[in-house]
């Protein structure tokens, strides 16, 4: 067997900035730590954290006043800062750049009253955040053909969810072209995030199978395995060694290895470390 | 032999209105009258004017000051304007709308520092006109393997000849999305041209011989047989009935017509005329 790496793979910079500041916060506190939210979508790490003493919250209604919470990476809402203002809770705000980028240039379009055409997963947290920033006012999709009744939209702005697809994004771009007078596109799909889809397209070219570790919960994780799926080869996405398949694969095998921006590197370790037992 | 029309075919709005704006003019004026360039691209039409009088100009030099100037539906430069202010020169400008709309907007995102990418004819008069609007700072393009060294470009915006297809625009667009932070994109190619591309588009699916009338100058009508040869059809471009050979036909052909935004309905008539004592 021989195990080929993603050339690039793992925590991206934001990921990396956001577990810091959690884990900073933890320890130089005594008090109990919530957290609003997954901080990123990888449910070993969050499992850790719980370990930790973490309390994974869904809002802010059972917890004391003046408690300190860590949001997640993914963004929060406006609203939901207001709320934990008037509560005296001290917010731990991890919020990733490219994500407060992409919620500054959505409040930007809604400001400039472009209709705004957002690319990206309806009930994914980082949508939700930016939504409530345009007052609901922007169609979310996830493919073109789900773009419809935009006729007479003198100008368009459209933005996508950080984890997605440039390809995708791509063709959305060229299709509302000749539907607008003015069609603004702000390319706001992270740098990290194409580096990696990049770097599993090319990989998957050159393999039998592709392993994509990451949580199924994470968008951008799950986009790379969909991209090496598309290319044709049996791809396998798993979050950890124990759900790896012995027969999945076979002694000689060429297997490609990606993880994405949400994946701590000692699950990768693991992974390969499992493949060797077997087959090297 | 059938004889089948395009839905949309001959003079845009622009054209007859800088038509008309010239003939009144002409008739109203008992001095010499002058056209700086042809005021559309149509050797017919220019020669017609040519015969009532009219002299064609290329610059304002040789005239005496004080004269009246026809300017051309595809646009007058500001270094020109001026000129014919310090002269005295009555400019009668027949330019199109959308013309302007171009040169507005091209002055606008020049003013917003954006790098402007032109999709058009460096040695159109229409695009000459813009260049000197953004000070010659715009990279001008007539397809996508055209566009280098925009790297470290943080805004781009694109814009077409009024008269370009809308195919390329969107490819150009689509090209651009992940080359750069925003893309600011203007549908600048004029309804009456999309309309033309579209119908001779649909029209050649379904005929034998494609005949374009209009000037081998046009860019628009240029762009209409371009269109038709793409379709694998055979394609002809005319600009007059005495261009038309007999034996690029024969009796049984479904024969397709097709005419540019500034071929008067005149040429399509003679040519049909042609066609149908030959076949008919």
């Amino acid at each position: 067997m021989i195990i080929l790496l993603s050339k690039k793979m793992g925590f991206c910079l934001g990921v990396k900035k956001s577990i810091e500041l959690a884990n900073k916060t933890i320890k130089n506190k005594n008090t109990m730590i919530y957290m609003y939210g997954p901080i990123i979508h990888n449910p070993r790490i969050i499992k850790d954290y719980q370990k930790k003493g973490v309390k994974i919250i869904n809002d802010f209604s059972k917890i004391p006043d003046g408690s300190t919470v860590i949001t997640r990476a993914h963004g929060i809402s406006p609203a939901r800062c207001m709320e934990a203002k008037n509560r005296k809770i001290n917010l731990i705000d991890t919020t990733c750049p490219n994500v407060k980028k992409l919620q500054k240039i959505a409040t930007y379009l809604y400001e400039k009253q472009y209709f705004i055409i957002i690319y990206g997963d309806k009930n994914h947290p980082e949508i939700s955040s930016v939504m409530e920033m345009v007052n609901h006012h922007a169609l979310i999709v996830n493919q073109t053909a789900e773009i419809i009744d935009i006729n007479q939209k003198k100008k368009i702005g459209i933005i996508s969810q950080t984890t997605k697809n440039m390809h995708d994004f791509k063709k959305m771009a060229s299709f509302l072209v000749d539907k607008t007078k003015e069609l603004r596109i702000f390319n706001t799909i992270c740098p990290a995030t194409m580096e990696r889809q990049e770097s599993v397209y090319d990989l998957s070219k050159n393999v039998d199978v592709m392993v994509i570790i990451g949580g199924k919960n994470s968008a951008n994780t799950s986009r790379l395995a969909e991209i090496c799926k598309n290319q044709g080869v049996k791809t396998y996405h798993v979050e950890e060694k124990n759900q790896l398949k012995r027969d999945w694969f076979s002694k000689n095998d060429r297997v490609g290895i990606g993880s994405g921006a949400s994946t701590p590197d000692y699950l990768t370790k693991e992974i390969i470390q499992q493949l060797k037992e077997w087959y090297l």
